[in-house]
């Protein structure tokens, strides 16, 4: 019986959890819920070992696990694992717009 | 709770607050608001590190947090962070048209 | 009389045999079956030597035999090999999306 | 109040003054105002720093300020600085067609 | 008279014939006939001297004489030398999917 | 008063006079004028200092002044100088098909 | 009176004159002359210096005057000098599928 959990993704894909509405409505940031932006927010659950460059070397990911990324309106695939509740998204890390901070750290 | 208030882009990306529509009358430069041009201009916000180049070196970002930039007609995405007020406009900076300067400095 | 069995992919296309349906529903990933997603895995049977750079220079393909693969939406051809059930297909390594991992190992 | 008054163009974005319709008929040059043709001219009012090359050079712009240009049919945008009078328009430097130059100097 | 029977094909260009009806159906492998499939497979009878690379430097092709290959559904040429029954096919090389080998050997 | 008369082209443009009517018939040449065809040739009047490639050096023109030379049915951009005689047509040097050389010499 | 009898291609063009009726019959060669095919044969009459690469250097040209070369589909350019019959095509080397040899020799 197949039992795969983890997904390690290739070059400089990015896996990620999007923020569920709860924390959408209750955090800080009040991010554009309106359907003409359609930009969004999230978690990296794992990223890939980086882009090889034309040379043939590799630059490493731009985002690390734990980030949490605001995502672009455009570029993202959904891939569900393990279970109904656990839907992810795949992005290319230069896709993703930048990393939210909080400045009291 | 999450409570993020900054915004680090990823790239050569650049996070702009547009002028109001009262700088823009009241100031010395009067921007063309004719919506056949659809120019504009704002305050950089924040800036990434950069673009990555062929070669996999990194060339700085071309404006600074704090000058006043000329925007394209086309390529910003807007986003909101903290409040409904905080309408935030997300930029490439060789899309930027340049940067404007009081010339008594 | 031709009896070949083995397909030796070319640069850096890989061959793969999708999971079936069975292993779909039994496995401890349920990947989405909704038509709207189209994404899906399959395991690597055959892999090429590898990309060929604009220097000359080949990296050795992205994936190896055995690994089991997320599939993206878009960019496989099918062929069939030896016999009606044995439909595989073939796949750039870098349109891949990633591979999946038992965490118990 | 904001009184900026100068425009610093990134890259090799080249700040133009077209030439106003008096200058057309009175000149040595008489530029074709045929609808057809589309072609105008005018002056260099600022340039940007110059091209960054795929390898991170930066190769100077390809005009100075004070040349007079022949520009080409599409690739302008308009922008106003200062006043209502003062209508300028960027092109990038290799957009432009040529300068123009009296024979005897 | 004009009597050439021999093509040497251009850069990585590759003269394939055809596998026939009866080999399609006697051989180990069935390759899917199916319109929907399109994937078809044949003989390397010339090969050119190699892809010239952006600096100059040729890569050998990828394929040789004698080889049996599966072709892509897309990309191929069709061309008639010597008599009517001789109907070969160009492709680049890099755009055959794999070669095809007896596993015994 | 302004009163130019040359025209530098930037980069890899040329200036062209295209052969009048009268040329073309009573030249050794009959370049065809089927309107099928388009294709025309003319005589280079000014030569821009070349192409920059992508390693920041220029290539010199391929042409030179006082050519002859065979025109592409696409490319050129008609533009006038100095009267309305003078009607004067722009391409970029490797647009233009070859040059036309007398036997003779 | 202009009487240029000569066309030196530009960069890696060829002149091609292609074979005329009589010699696809009479020779060894039957190109297809079905329309829904459209492959052609010709003879290399000049060949240009050769492709100029991205680093600056040149490389020579894949065929020789002389040649009888398998055309492509599409890529040609007609163009007419010195008499009506004299009907020419210009092709980029590149595009040019093969070149055509009598195996005797």
């Amino acid at each position: 019986m197949l039992a795969f959990k983890t997904l390690r993704p290739m070059l400089n894909r990015v896996v990620i959890k999007k923020a569920d509405a709860l924390t959408k409505t209750k955090g800080g940031i009040i991010l554009s819920t309106n359907k003409d932006d359609k930009l969004n927010f999230g978690t990296v659950i794992a990223v890939g070992p980086g882009k090889i460059l034309e040379d043939g070397k590799t630059r490493a990911c731009l985002v690390k696990v734990g980030d949490t990324v605001l995502l672009p309106e455009y570029g993202g695939s959904k891939v569900q694992l393990g279970s109904e509740d656990n839907e992810l998204f795949i992005y290319r890390d230069d896709d993703i717009i930048g990393t939210l901070h909080d400045p009291t750290k």
